[in-house]
């Protein structure tokens, strides 16, 4: 598999490109510049062309993206070739809500099950709630690589050990406590706080 | 009052200082250096200088920072003296989550109350779920600056233009549809989806 690491901003802008090229794909057009791209989606053309460079390769000069071509490229950036499986602990409202959050896999991911110490948590929508007990068998069977963690603080550092132990090796934290993790592990600290407290800031700072 | 924008990533940082120099000050040491704030939360020295500096000013060559002072300084930025007021309106399971997420306090922001088409959802927790009617209403009474939307894509753009029409100058989105605000309303994008995104992006390029 080609390997393509792209910026988070160029990463949150690739769904809009690739639901766009696939409408001009129905359309039958072969090619599609920059500039109409960017007029379609609102977004600066030296925005679009950069974008694009950055998962395809330059366009042609005059004739511009081959549309099939550019959609395969996007396609696979967004690991929509190979969707990486994920599971959840700690199915409180929160993850719950993170559960049934609709676009995960338009990402590349897939949340296959949550798990939650207590049992009565059964299912939530479709997803199914999983004891712990079953943690690690679900875990190798599936082939597990992302853990999200949205557990209590006290918890959480455990529940990174045991995702961890059990062959995961990127950790979605949304607990409130700064994890540790050995070597080659990827950890990315959600901070819901921190957002708010951005937008706090920026408004206290404007008026 | 003093008004001190800083970056998201030094916002992040202020309440481990904060809760630091708090326990600094409970064991009644006047000044405090960067080196020895940079030791005790494992962080480098040049980056705590340049995070103090910018809410604070420089410290004291060979004494360091004013403890009490800089505790203040911090309490300042982070709104401790104003907190601001906010809503939320969608209480579905994600709405549900941010209204009992705690922290959001220690940021500066207080969520008075979710609010919701649905009347059956009354409470959640402490927080009360008001029913859509109450809604310009409770913002003009409790000077309501910020809104958080937890609606679906389809209603998204309604309740913002409603938040707007009652005085909210700041809006947080948690729905995936890009928003349009008139220009002086700031506006955040939260998107969940891309941020595990990303951290797919790093885990298929690192193997």
């Amino acid at each position: 598999m080609e390997k393509i690491a792209v910026s988070k901003a160029t990463l949150g802008r690739l769904p809009h490109y690739l639901q766009h090229l696939r409408t001009v794909f129905k359309n039958n057009d072969e090619y599609i510049s920059a500039t109409s791209i960017a007029k379609s989606l609102a977004l600066g053309e030296v925005q679009v062309r950069k974008d694009l460079n950055s998962v395809s390769g330059a366009g042609k000069p005059k004739i511009g993206y081959e549309v099939e071509e550019l959609i395969k490229s996007i396609e696979k950036v967004l690991g929509y070739d190979n969707l990486t499986n994920a599971v959840l602990v700690g199915a409180g409202q929160l993850g719950k809500a993170l559960l049934n959050y609709e676009g995960f896999e338009e990402f590349g991911v897939r949340i296959m099950a949550g798990f939650d110490i207590e049992a009565k948590k059964q299912t939530s929508n479709q997803k199914q709630i999983l004891p712990m007990e079953e943690f690690s068998k679900f875990c190798k069977e599936n082939n597990i690589k992302i853990g999200i963690i949205s557990v209590n603080k006290e918890s959480s550092q455990q529940i990174c050990d045991l995702m961890i132990e059990n062959g995961i090796s990127a950790i979605w934290n949304f607990s409130p406590l700064r994890l540790n993790v050995p070597e080659g592990i990827l950890l990315q600290q959600e901070n819901l706080a921190l957002s708010l407290a951005h937008l706090n800031n920026q408004l206290v700072n404007q008026n």
